[in-house]
């Protein structure tokens, strides 16, 4: 690994006192390889290399790591280290910094920084959680309509080198409303001497600043963005958004679809390690709790059929296959139906098309599954009556399992719940009552007892 | 909707006959509205519409369509409008385009294809598939070292408009070896005197042509970045990567993981509704039939405990409700290791660090859960004993289950094989027959039938 090679030469920098070379070496690696180099080397060390880093580098860096890196690292820092990362970090990541951070070591922060930028990262701090608000930067570059490329160009070169994004400016009037953008592309091929107003683009798509961060991804996805404008209800521009931010949106988002899939309640972001055993434990235990009472209901049924199971034990050998079947196959469904809304290729008025296409699915996997058992069956135990009731329920479990996989996230979406919640726990569940229900009833009818 | 105004206001210009206004207000529309517009309008007007949009627009918007819209169009359009297709298309549509297409239409493409694209397309279509060779397109600035910034603005200028991405340039050697990379931003706030060769970055990641797509993505979301080199074996430049692309793949993959975790073979990127009822039955089918076979081994164990229930019917209502539970909390843990793998959080190192977590959350969640059911069945049933064996059942099922979750996908990766589908199907199968095989194992030594 390179990052393995890097560490290496560092130590050896470090061992040697070759402080000229290893100030030089250091501008060379990637800020994002910094994690995991602090993570790797003594305490004592890392100061010693943070110390040595650019300013502007330094800060970079310090964005990167995660939050206990941070803590530790201000709480060795000095007054005016402080202040230096304070100038230069973006005020989307100043905003997190605060959030993140434990409320003395907050203080010290904001004693260290501008009050202008103490104001602008309270504004953003306002903003509920999950929205573009909370997503954006306030840095961005702001043209005038009646400016000619080549003042533009002039304008970018003496402000530019400050902003996350350059590749889009914006075009704002006097009081700060969004007239258009301009791609740098069109600057760059533009003749000197035209006006900003004449190449910018007015179709601008833009989110406002309360708008769910999910619906934002999607617009990213679908119009291929690198930024996208953040305005107030009066068309104001407040911020823009960037294409790297999105993408940690996206991660996000999808691991916490993974874990409501799983009955996980995510409490925070936090990494699998990094949260609490009883944390985690916390996270888990309240659908655990549910889906076993829920359960429990299966089994009243079983007893309720206590005399057919007296009577012909086998049938009791079925019943973990019939419930694992169902609860397979409805999570199947349950899951192409979740990911689809997901990704808006499904809506809530495709449900009958949903129902239609998952009845025509599960006739033709609960009729091969039937055969499959009702030839097993026979040739096990030579008993046709067992292998058709085993035959017969399968369908019956199958098509009525795809059908409510299908139909319960559609449902969950209309009612406003998240539909990732309708996954193979609750839907296991579901299933277990009906298979238990359908094979005792069809049992009573075809073997008569 | 925004979409919905605009369908109207098209099909009003095009009923009133008024050309010139419908030229015009196609150009505001954004390309990725069109499959919207496309899909809500009928052949006749779709081809009109197509035929007032301008070359490079109309390939921005043929390139949005889905493969059944491009063929519906290639089959309506003249070989000049398709040369002009071919004209302007980025190079990795291009590819995407002949793959996607039936062969009779794939060569009336190629008919109409610039024999130079012709050459780079069957290129483009000779990497694996999955790898950074297929995402690639073969478009981009290319600088020598020895150009000053002045040069270097006149070179975007006079070549750039057709470029997919001028936010980065590449500076190569003679042989197209690549030596550096310079930020369109660094051009922008650089003297114009000054050489390419001491502005640019060499410190450049990039990615050699066979890599996995995935771990491309996982680049990109490490480094922020917006567009990344492809080299071959000798470090020539053969293409670049944009993010656009990027978040397609993290979509598709995603997608993958989810449909894998629910035992769903995917066999392509096709969505829910243009898959055939067939296809989805044989994507599903596989993996059902697998756990179904696999779940009667749990049939038979019961079986093989006949007297044991003979004796204690009440036995038997217990079992959905523990393999439910079991199954619930295994997945619960396979999942978060799944997701922890796939977004490299976690490695097969941490094995043990996993397994030593997972052992310590599964004690608490388990003992709390078996305390619930010992008072549920104390109060119902006024049985001690039952209640302690299902207590201790509970405890010893969700420790082994979340070991067993925790394990898996991490051995899984250990022998390469996806994590993905170490998921909740599987796991619940195991996790059956060591539910009845606990459960009744402790039921003859507490009760001691």
């Amino acid at each position: 690994m390179d990052t393995e090679i890097t560490l290496e030469q560092l130590n050896n920098l470090i061992v040697n006192r070759r402080i000229k070379d290893l100030r030089e070496f250091l501008e060379t690696i990637n800020s994002a390889d910094f994690p995991y180099i602090f993570d790797n080397i003594d305490d004592e060390k890392e100061i010693m290399i943070y110390r040595l880093l650019t300013k502007a580098k330094a800060t970079e860096v310090f964005v990167e790591l995660d939050s206990d890196e941070k803590e530790k690292l201000i709480n060795c820092l000095t007054d005016t280290e402080i202040k230096n990362v304070m100038n230069e970090i973006y005020m989307d990541d100043a905003a997190d910094l605060i959030e993140e951070m434990p409320s003395n070591v907050v203080k010290r922060i904001l004693t260290n920084t501008k009050p202008a930028d103490r104001k602008i990262i309270n504004e953003l701090l306002k903003y509920p959680d999950d929205t573009a608000g909370t997503l954006m930067t306030t840095e961005f570059i702001d043209l005038k309509e009646n400016m000619t490329v080549s003042e533009a160009f002039k304008f970018i070169k003496k402000k530019g080198i400050n902003k996350e994004t350059v590749y889009n400016c914006y075009v704002l009037t006097i009081d700060r409303k969004l007239l258009g953008i301009v791609d740098i592309k069109d600057l760059l091929i533009a003749d000197r001497e035209q006006l900003v107003k004449d190449i910018m683009d007015t179709n601008v798509i833009k989110v406002c600043t309360l708008e769910d961060q999910e619906e934002v991804t999607k617009i990213f996805d679908k119009y291929d963005l690198i930024a996208v404008p953040v305005v107030d209800n009066e068309n104001r521009l407040v911020g823009i958004i960037t294409i790297d931010d999105v993408i940690d949106v996206i991660q996000e988002e999808t691991t916490e679809d993974f874990e409501k899939m799983v009955g996980i309640t995510s409490t925070s972001d936090n990494s699998y390690f990094k949260t609490s055993v009883f944390t985690h434990a916390k996270n888990r235990i309240l659908w655990l709790l549910l889906l076993m009472l829920s359960a429990t209901v299966t089994g009243t049924i079983i007893l309720n059929f206590e005399n057919a199971i007296a009577t012909l034990p086998i049938l009791v050998s079925f019943i973990p296959m019939l419930m694992d079947t169902g609860g397979n196959s409805g999570s199947q469904s349950s899951t192409l139906i979740i990911r689809g809304l997901a990704t808006d290729e499904l809506t809530v008025k495709d449900i009958f098309k949903v129902m239609w296409k998952e009845l025509r699915v599960s006739l033709l996997v609960g009729f091969i599954l039937a055969l499959v058992n009702a030839v097993r069956i026979v040739i096990q135990y030579q008993d046709i009556q067992i292998a058709i009731l085993v035959a017969m329920t399968i369908i019956c479990i199958i098509v009525s399992s795809k059908l409510i996989g299908g139909a319960l996230p559609i449902i969950a979406k209309e009612m406003n719940l998240d539909p990732a919640l309708m996954a193979s726990p609750i839907i296991t569940t579901i299933v277990d009552v009906l298979s238990v229900l359908i094979f005792f009833g069809l049992a009573t009818v075809i073997l008569k007892i």
